[in-house]
């Protein structure tokens, strides 16, 4: 059986891994405060090209998700969202958990819109009862979307544009980070999401870490008090060390790029045998997850040698599944599938 | 240097760190569906004699304690706990953050008492406006306490009675559990916990795994909807499968009592050797924490060598400070620190 | 100047105002426990022709919607409610503020579709992650709408019945039922209601009363420990006795329904003179609330001499205005209105 | 019979009552922002000395209490209170149900010292672990007291100058306010207060109103977006001209004051009564709140006449009893009372 379900299915790259073993027996300080997490910070400030900025390192998406959101919103406010954002579909509302609503706006492939952000914060303030209703404060999206896709560099610089003529800030889910990063047609650099978005979250989970995730803000002063906040909401690793050891290992020698490089080109190389076999993708994704109708005769006989996930219900005679690939994705794994289609 | 500031200084024992490793590349779903989360419940009910428990696996003791708090507390009621349990003090509001008032008892060298406990309850309900008042709901305790200190098993058998005459359940903090349970003078074994509290956790954290704590419920249904409600905190783990192969290295063939057994002798050693030498015991702790009143000469001298922590402000002449044991600390570490004494 | 825009405008009708005039001397035992209110509850109950109902009296709408919904709901679970329910839009978050997400179904004039209920639901449970998803915990529905449409009474028994196969609760926001129980084409009784609703709200600001809203659950197993949720969520007043008070007056002697009938009857008196002075009905309203298309010129010559409500944005050349009826509304208002036309 | 349980338990004062009669049938705008509602936050302003502050008007002091610290405090501070401040006791839980801890200071008949709130935010960030712990984010204050107790302005001063060098607001709940400006013995007057809190509420409910409470705050930058919040915990009235209507009545023509000078007076005729009769008085309450020490058997007798209420708990031989009086206790009910002793 080969795997393509997700992109979380193994434990940790065999680079991250070894650091873990090597360093195991090593005595540090906990909650972070080790050489090791300062260290990955740095690399991290260093990647992003942001000298100054406040790195924290998470363990889980959700957990971020939440951190992040809780710190960045007054009590009277929302964080905007696409429909099908990880936030307002799957995360067993923490966001709402923390006392703060969702307010959904359409996406477009997974994307929101700059225009359509704007126009609901005009609108908002247009109406006379606003002060009746949750204010826009924040806008949430993901990068690569939960769909796969990804934002160009215009399409990213005017959201951050309208968010910051209206005054709040722009965070970015990058769960899957490294596989955007990667991807050959995209135009948008790690620089370029540190200086458009307020806070981001560089994921590790996804892309060769056992667990992981790691808060960017340039300008630390959008962060205050966020050190107890993780500890509030249960996100202070007590061994802090071992998400130090990781991305110290990630970012130390460009082994979070090559992981992208690698699950990218393997899922590309994927897209081109579904297309050259005639099959129509639902959607067209630059990154490692690959959306694409199958008949359900062939989904039923790839299923005998294959995992992956069902996208939404299953239809008459043909439905939409979704193929991952990851760090632990070999060559010959996607051979095998491409032979087998 | 040899520390003895916590239990959390290092990685992994090294038997849960080589079962990491040989799974590493293994395949598995996510959100502790795999084989080895099932197989490590089915381990944990089996040492606590309850073969129809709940078991849930969470990342760390902050996150559990809320999770499973904000789970048995119906919205109008609070926590009774001790004034120095680790939820009233060290967890940066994160019950309260669920929306949940900690109604603080007397503590007793860390210790509730059952008498104490009971007074309470009867005194609120005797009060006509206990509507206005926050309702105790639960009673949490720790075990061994924040300050390494036991419940006996008739201590154990009075609360659990005084809370279930009451209707109200016991949830035990189990962070240390391991160094509790192989305390020789303890004579509270496992399935006493399992059996008379209706919610209790093993640590893993402080006691050989990277991380991870085992919520346990002998009655399943104390526990409704709780796999949600951990998504919801941020304390689902994606690759859940670390949790479960850790906590079946753990469970498998003893080695979360030998831990603890390792620990316990390795402090009480010390322990002795202070006696000996006619230190002042702060606390007569049978666990792996040692608090002792050290002259600040002494203080001054050791800590060029060791580790360590000072236990409250530093006093005139002398001071309170803890010494942590856990599977980490070496017969030679402890012979060292005795000679420096 | 004559006032259409809403139905709060004025104080209490002059018999509820005479009783509180009446009674300002007297004193009783604060907090609800005085006499009055046990009649007025009394009297509710046999209004609703529910014997053993628990009926509570909170002060305003937004209040009463949080602290009810936060009752009924398990952490885990979300209300679902139509796209343009109050607690959706004109809250202020009040409901993400206890913790629980608001899942929205499509409107259809206001109302609910049993079917649309039904089916997410159905869908919901279908999914394999919905444990990662926000349960649906309780379905929200107001009688008349904001929009002032009103559910048939096979129309509610169709909602009722998929709640109760589902195993959750029915809630009823009756912020302005008094206009739903005096529409003539409306085949919904209040016992009705009571039976089909597991909680449901009686308002009073709206229909008499200076502030008031009465939740009744005929099963009061359905609604445990509400009172100290009451003063959690600030919605105990003192002086109780001033809500028994209003709330005798309006179910004594049929006042609450005669003020209905009142209102109800100048609105439809309103409807049929648009109608014949062939203005465009926005939606067809069977209560106290009238929405209709003007052009914008007559828009601008009736605001010299009127005021009323623009509803949603104002058009190019004609907008959709509404026009709400009270207790307060005079017929010489209507007829004035009308010659204005 | 005659009362002295409380001083909520008639309605409105006379002349309140009057306005909100003669006033009843105008129709106005809605959430508080009619012309009777503007002109009773220029009165208070007006009393206060302060032209630019924020004044709000909500419902009850448990509502208001919660809505005040919710908006002051981070998410990851608690609010500094005495144990025996009504937010920690008596409101079932509001305070945490915002998700803030109130951190408990010992009381001196009722009141905070401004050395020991010094020590504990001195001692709070000298502890290395800090950021585990609730950051002390406000001080909250009564005055009166819950024991009628009152701050002298050196006392006021001190904690003020305390709280403005730890650069945290403080709040002082004014519920008995009124009775505390006219009591003869104290220095403090409203605009000292306005002056030294950085937020405060000049209590209606039990001074002469029906209910309402007035915020205030000098820097209406200490308290931005609270009007959404208003709305978000329920507090924001939909008739808010009844706020307006009796705080212009309270502070037209001095009403407040004679109101507070009335009932202090009465009471402390009763103290004297009390000490000639040669009863010891539990504390020395200079407002209108009595506390005494009465013989049970004189206990028994007078609630044969008089209620008043048992105060802790029964003792042996003795027990003490609270007394309160009101601008609706009459002389001669205080004449009869004494005459009873």
């Amino acid at each position: 059986m080969i795997h393509f379900n997700s992109d979380y299915m193994a434990g940790a790259h065999p680079e991250v891994m070894r650091r873990l073993v090597e360093t195991n027996l090593e005595q540090t300080v906990g909650y972070g405060m080790d050489a090791y997490t300062l260290h990955a910070k740095d690399l991290i400030r260093s990647a992003c090209h942001t000298p100054d900025a406040a790195v924290h390192l998470l363990v889980g998406g959700t957990q971020t998700n939440a951190t992040v959101i809780d710190a960045l919103l007054r009590r009277h406010e929302g964080v905007l969202a696409a429909e099908t954002a990880h936030i307002n579909v799957h995360e067993s509302g923490a966001i709402e958990a923390t006392g703060h609503k969702v307010l959904v706006l359409p996406q477009h492939e997974g994307k929101l819109s700059a225009a359509e952000i704007h126009a609901f914060i005009t609108d908002f303030y247009r109406d006379e009862t606003y002060e009746h209703m949750v204010a826009p404060g924040m806008v949430y999206i993901s990068h690569p979307t939960e769909l796969g896709t990804l934002y160009s560099l215009s399409e990213l610089e005017a959201i951050s544009q309208v968010c910051h003529q209206a005054g709040i800030p722009l965070y970015l889910d990058g769960a899957r980070l490294g596989y955007a990063l990667s991807a050959p047609s995209s135009d948008v650099a790690l620089p370029d999401i540190a200086r458009l978005c307020d806070v981001f979250y560089i994921g590790g989970t996804k892309v060769g870490a056992l667990f992981g995730e790691a808060v960017v803000a340039a300008n630390p002063e959008r962060l205050p008090h966020f050190y107890p906040l993780m500890k509030q909401h249960g996100a202070l690793l007590a061994k802090g060390r071992l998400l130090g050891v990781q991305f110290e290992a990630l970012f130390e020698d460009g082994l979070y790029e090559r992981i992208g490089e690698h699950a990218v080109r393997l899922a590309l190389k994927l897209k081109d045998a579904f297309q050259n076999k005639g099959y129509r993708l639902f959607l067209d994704s630059p990154t490692n997850q690959q959306f694409v109708c199958l008949p359900n005769a062939v989904i039923d006989r790839l299923a005998e040698q294959v995992t992956f996930e069902l996208w939404g219900p299953r239809g008459e005679t043909e439905s939409v599944v979704r193929f991952v690939t990851s760090w632990a994705t070999r060559e010959e794994d996607i051979d095998t599938l491409i032979s087998l289609l």
